[in-house]
């Protein structure tokens, strides 16, 4: 029996989730249900699309993803069902699957059609539920819907890059539970532009030459533990799910504040990268890797 | 195995419910916990009886319903076990079930009586997963506790009717995710006094004289999506539990406001119901559809 | 087939958890995973360790705890894994464990060396799941790792005694989610100080001469509710943990304020205990019994 993963904007505190748990046990009480988030902000579907593509993949092939943002029915906002790298997707056509499709294509995509079949003043349980536990019993997206080719995008999904190809102009489309700010520019796109050269990173005023494998790439272990002060500075990474990545070294969003609030980063804000033809001379290298500013 | 559920006020953060959980597993390890809420208010019995009552009916007959709230055993807090619609609640008798209770007539009442057997100074855990687990294997409430017949209301819980029954006044319950603000009011007891007349609703100095079947309901699709303002509107639905809610259409508690704090209403509040016996003309219906505060 | 517990900061929006969870069901289907906490502040090492100590207990034997906080791999941030009265753990060599250990001589403890094998800029996910995984399916510590005799300690762990056995001074070691203020004065230790004498908690200007056993201690159930005023009112308990905390009845840390915030204590500030060779005389006992402050 597969597992079915829930991604909803519906909060910690209201009876919603617990409802629909009850809903899929009460037609299918050996299956397995896992969250994968419920705090998604409201409505907000960019971060819906980040999250579900970071954790879709650690399931396995066949799993069952219900993604409850913004899924209320109506002539603009159809329900549809998406067969993508073996892992089935069930949400509203807002653009959540925009992300994911447009880095794998969909082998098949549905628009739900059960809905005169069901009454529903919450699609999620009436609607999305009954579609995944039909797919869990193992039936066929054609049952439940009627093929279509394409899917609503978002926009601003992809980062740009201007004609001569020394510049990607990024946003930010996460910020993280250390108020990280996560962009829409990937490792791999990254490095097909970059073909090697130097670049600068840029958000706001800050500035950064160097892009690390993970955070505490920035301690020189070599000194002594009391004579550093590596917490609070700022870096670039690529994070786990190959983003692009402004951070700060051990941040608290709540106590010292994040890279978000502290550097004034936002959901949509510009990040760029330009890429320089001449190499740095070696003395500025090591002045960035220490992270500190060099404006 | 039947499902038992939890509906705290424990927080996501400590470790309470964690150890809950290990404790139900100890004694059943097959069996399946479901975590309906543990972010109710601390001591919020209001909040807790909404919650549990609109999740409990997606779970099957004879799930477990364990809710911790405001449970700490004294002379005045009891614990009780409730059969109530083939379900089975676990709870101090604090008011929590009276609102249950009221709709549906318990088939049995016990105050748990195994103290003597546990001590306690975490009773969820020490006294609660116990009864849980008994009724899980199969046994009876009269093993733990002595049959009573009444439980302790919660005052305020049923709307008001004036004698001439021209009016609904009733108050707010609970405040949902997205800020919007359930009263106490059902769908079925509002139609019964309604008897098709017009009516409208009040809460502070809003005044709404329809109520929605979903949020949607107020955007105009024949209107260009670009030319549209619906976000932010204020409207009135019966929500998917049959409560009349005041809602914001696609409203973020954190960014741009709700229900409950762009329009001032919190928990207790009263929200009222006029009903008219002159039908309003068409041209005023038409501008209260597009939800125009008409003051 | 053993349970497998979460304790980490990654919080309740992120991908991390539920990323996490579909690579240990991918790797072991019918495995149980169980959370106890996600909300721990970022890098909060006392957090984690108080959290994990009070929740384990309740668990089975042979379960395994994943702890992901401050679990990036560096040359001072060794992962270890740790068999201790028969649970395992695996965690950063951060001083999480150094609390449990101080309580329980660990049976063994690993250094964790297969990270040659794993590339990880997750170790949580790339690592510790590896680990987790291969212990729940019988692997025994040394396939995974080398053994070690010592942990790294948390600093200011104990409460420290004056020479002539006068004083406690204890400090505040966690903050719940009622607001209530938890030391790391455990009652055994108290009591072994104590040798009946009486005594006087102080914390910042506030002195309490009485240690409750249960919140609702402080209530005198004699008088008629509407007469009393017992919510609000400060007390001392031992909790559920066994761990002196300072607490205010029936407190709400967003409406009405908390033990924390009512009065200003905080993680890390200090609570003193004081033993009394002359016992206090009948009156006083009286008036601190109803928690009033005797300044």
């Amino acid at each position: 029996m597969p597992i079915i993963t829930l991604t909803t904007d519906f909060g910690e505190k209201d009876h919603f989730v617990g409802a629909i748990k009850g809903a899929i046990y009460s037609e299918l009480p050996d299956l397995r249900i896992v969250d994968i988030s419920h705090s998604i902000s409201p409505f907000n579907i960019s971060e819906a699309a980040y999250i579900i593509q970071n954790a879709y993949i650690s399931f396995p092939k066949g799993s069952i993803h219900i993604i409850g943002v913004d899924s209320e029915l109506n002539p603009e906002n159809k329900h549809i069902a998406v067969k993508l790298d073996d892992h089935y997707f069930i949400c509203a056509n807002n653009g959540i699957m925009s992300m994911l499709c447009s880095e794998i294509a969909p082998e098949k995509i549905v628009e739900i059609n059960i809905h005169d079949r069901v009454t529903s003043s919450f699609p999620v349980l009436d609607v999305f539920v009954k579609v995944a536990c039909h797919i869990a019993r193992g039936g066929t997206l054609e049952v439940i819907g009627k093929a279509i080719e394409n899917i609503k995008p978002i926009r601003n999904l992809v980062p740009y890059v201007n004609d001569d190809r020394t510049q990607i102009i990024g946003s930010v489309i996460y910020i993280d539970n250390y108020g990280n700010v996560v962009t829409n520019i990937k490792k791999p796109f990254f490095e097909t532009i970059q073909k090697g050269r130097e670049f600068e990173v840029s958000a706001r005023s800050y500035k950064f030459k160097v892009i690390h494998s993970k955070y505490s790439d920035i301690v020189n272990f070599d000194i002594p533990e009391e004579k550093r002060h590596d917490e609070g500075k700022r870096l670039v990474v690529f994070n786990s799910g190959g983003f692009l990545e402004i951070a700060i070294y051990k941040s608290n969003p709540i106590t010292v504040g994040s890279a978000s609030t502290l550097m004034g980063l936002n959901l949509m804000d510009t990040v760029s990268v330009n890429f320089i033809a001449t190499p740095l001379v070696p003395e500025n290298i090591e002045n960035i890797s220490t992270l500190q500013d060099y404006k």
